[in-house]
């Protein structure tokens, strides 16, 4: 009897079904006490299945239809319900799901997900997060691309909600959180910033805030969670993938300079490999629309089976924790905010 | 005869004036033809500069106050005529020098930058640059800090100055344009946006605009000029800087992880000399405050001597450019801003 159920979108992903199948293979063998409801085409997933030696832990749950990796959200919302996106989503919406994974269409995963499971109560706006590597280990960065903006009052909602995210995914029982800034003192920034600043210290919070962090914070691992706005947060998570990229080009251009150097890194191949392993966007894999009634885990569309195995792990791990409890119970201490949401409606 | 003076803060840095004058020692060996102007106690720099052999090429301006790295900017302000980072500014405003260099406090900097030399006419707010090391070479990203926030017309404006800017520095005949955005699709983002990329567009501004770029784009080099926000770009920024540190550590680790990987780097040193030098923040040090009438170029505060030589160079290369005519040229040719600025005064 498996002791959780979570719900895949097979058809996500550029290299769908094949890497979800791949991945769910090497899950399935970490994680005996996991079944999977898969979405999808039958006919193409059914013998993928078998083959995988999958049959025995997988439900298919056939839809015709499935969601293009370039539509527009809008378009996809459209005829949402005829696809094994949607099946994925709203089988959380129905509890029989733990939690979903896709790596299908971002923006078309976001609308379903909002449309089917509803935002909790107190959340006006639901944040996408980001797992950091960093020196110090993990970190939890959030907002990365939900929103456009955020004001003081989204900004607190996303530490609430990043800070019980945190505790899920590393284990530490009280992450510490930051706020992302140009500038570590408190008079620098915008009014927003101050503002949000002012309130997370606030004790009835109960959070654990350590002021604002700079761009270069997030790597060093100085604060568990930062938090920032969509914009911001989306610009800092991709230019970290530049920059990631840049470097790494620059370290296979010395490896491979001259002979001498082609040698060396030969002998250095044990540490190399353990550093292309750390470098593996793999490992990080898998972002969580935070905010709404259920779990949903957006895989990155590119990944590989280890990948994608990482974000099912994740979906396993947000399904098995008290996440959505202690948001719950962190909203309900944002007294402010349920102040002026009284006021408002 | 020098074709070319330049006025050097001395006492500016973490290590001034030690690293300042090693820094012009580099630079004076490369460029016979420049002379220094050079602000600081003279007590404490006269003998650094004969020691050096730089004599013949320094003209030691005395001034008994010095600018602390923490101070505010504001009460740097009021007593800013007795330091040596005011007289260096203001060589530039009387015309005696072609650039200013200082390695001191980066808001005191734009304050006295701004109060001294004042903003060329349609500039309604100066921005900061970087340089950015890319696969394809460098890119200059603007702002990356002068301001907490920017509108349409002042992104155009920073678009115009950033373009002759990576024209002065680059060499290239037409520098590409990008703006920063969360999405390449013209209907993502801000309105802010929307709009200063419509204007980008307008064939009278002369710009070869290429649309929208994202964070990943920068370590490309898919645009010579990227255009965005202080907030955004200085996030940016410091993130580049924080995952390049996180990802050295990791080569490093990898590199010294077992006796055959320590033999392997060791035979692997070449590459990897020409690797932590392409690495080195010091290429790529010297930032301008755009949008002045007068050139000011900041170092960073830690550099070493290599780093501030190559600040010394930049300042060296926008002085004998026609890079203030051409920004000038820029903004006539921006009608709207003309336009709204003639209306609104």
């Amino acid at each position: 009897m498996a002791s959780l159920i979570l719900s895949i979108d097979a058809m996500g992903g550029d290299a769908a079904p094949g890497v979800v199948l791949d991945g769910l293979k090497l899950f399935a063998r970490r994680r005996a006490d996991v079944q999977f409801e898969v979405h999808g085409r039958s006919d193409e997933i059914t013998a993928g299945i078998e083959a995988r030696g999958l049959k025995d832990r997988c439900i298919i749950k056939h839809h015709d239809d499935v969601v293009g990796m370039s539509d527009k959200p809008s378009a996809a919302l459209r005829r949402a319900k005829g696809t094994s996106m949607w099946g994925a989503v709203q089988a959380v919406k129905a509890g029989r799901a733990g939690a979903a994974v896709s790596a299908g269409n971002t923006g078309a995963l976001m609308a379903f997900s909002m449309l089917s499971l509803r935002k909790m109560e107190g959340v006006h706006r639901p944040a996408m997060t980001a797992i950091w590597p960093t020196i110090a280990g993990r970190s939890v960065v959030l907002d990365v691309g939900a929103n456009l903006d955020a004001d003081s009052d989204q900004l607190v909602t996303f530490a609430i909600m990043g800070e019980a995210y945190a505790r899920a995914v590393t284990g530490k029982a009280k992450p510490t959180i930051g706020l992302l800034n140009i500038g570590s003192e408190d008079e620098k920034g915008r009014d927003t910033l101050k503002l949000a600043a002012e309130r997370l210290r606030e004790p009835e919070l109960g959070l654990d805030y350590r002021g604002y962090v700079e761009g270069n914070d997030i790597s060093t691992g100085a604060v568990d969670v930062v938090v920032t706005d969509g914009f911001t947060g989306n610009v800092a998570l991709k230019t970290a993938e530049g920059t990631a990229r840049l470097v790494a080009t620059y370290v296979r251009e010395a490896l491979t300079s001259s002979t001498a150097s082609k040698v060396g890194a030969a002998l250095a191949s044990s540490g190399l490999k353990r550093l292309k392993a750390k470098m593996d966007p793999s490992n990080v894999n898998g972002g969580v629309l935070l905010g709404l009634n259920g779990v949903v885990v957006k895989s990155h569309g590119g990944t590989d089976a280890e990948g994608y195995a990482t974000a099912v792990s994740l979906a396993a791990d947000l399904a098995g924790s008290r996440y959505m409890e202690e948001v719950a119970d962190g909203l309900k201490r944002d007294t402010t905010e349920i102040g002026l949401s009284e006021v408002s409606e």
